[in-house]
């Protein structure tokens, strides 16, 4: 069965975002592995917000993505752009139809409130935070309303140069 | 001259209790690096409601405690109890004096607001983290009500077969 990875770049305090929604605090002088991941996924979900956000910014991946089957999460939208795909209703079922598809795995990309919604869910299998040698002190914060604790095994943890640990885990169920 | 060093355990989303303040979640099973921390530092630097509530649970410290001179931060106390030492007034001097005493480095134990009081003010040197593989969704952030951001350099990353990873920093000023 295919996969659901979240990764993405997170301060040692937690947040996904600054207070004003800065993300130049993200390292990108290294490719932390991305390329790799690339090539394990040819699916991305993504949040409603997140995916406006991304229209917003002309609409096309930037320079390195793959080409990804685009899920859009959202009871609200009535279409989504391009050859994207609307998702709704009963998310466990119509996400676990998507896994069991022939494909490789899904980039759980966000934004916080689907991210919590498919890990309530039991959907997420594996998480990978790439933790920046910063402090924000405030912003966004990673997940937004779990109900309760979330036990996570450790899968690796590599160090770079620059300071940056990608730590990976699997979700418990 | 002495460093003073935050060492705590963590969530992986950022949290230091749970929603009740909880601290069940931190592995024991483990010296994760404490007997050896322990033989670096002498003394302990302690907020007002961390000291009140190491009084209401007995006021003693736990087992494989060394003796550590303790300073107890507060504007509101009068005295403290034993031969623990009441620290206020003009932080920067006073902690600073501290540090020029002769003696090992410093633990700062929390809570919340003196670690960023004292982070705000420079006085913090490092940080280490015990990140454990847990989610818990709400409960006591790691700070409280840092002005801005702080950068940070890794020292080191060790993982642990609990799925614990340390993660130690220097501050950078």
């Amino acid at each position: 069965m295919r996969k659901v990875v979240l990764q993405l770049a997170v301060s040692l305090d937690g947040f996904i975002e600054g207070p004003g929604g800065e993300f130049d605090w993200c390292f990108t002088d290294d490719d932390y592995g991305m390329t790799d991941f690339f090539k394990r996924i040819d699916a991305i979900f993504i949040g409603r917000k997140s995916y406006e956000l991304t229209l917003s910014m002309g609409g096309s991946a930037p320079p390195g993505f793959p080409a990804l089957k685009e899920y859009v999460f959202s009871n609200s939208l009535r279409r989504v752009e391009g050859d994207r795909i609307l998702v709704n209703g009963n998310l466990v079922e119509v996400v676990n139809n998507i896994k069991n598809q022939p494909g490789k795995d899904i980039w759980l990309y966000g934004g916080a409130a689907l991210t919590s919604s498919l890990i309530n869910m039991n959907l997420v299998d594996e998480m990978a935070l790439a933790v920046h040698p910063i402090l924000l002190g405030a912003g966004k914060p990673l997940f937004e309303n779990l109900p309760g604790r979330v036990s996570l095994q450790l899968s690796s943890a590599q160090t770079y140069p620059s300071g940056l640990v990608m730590l990976a885990y699997k979700f418990l169920t």
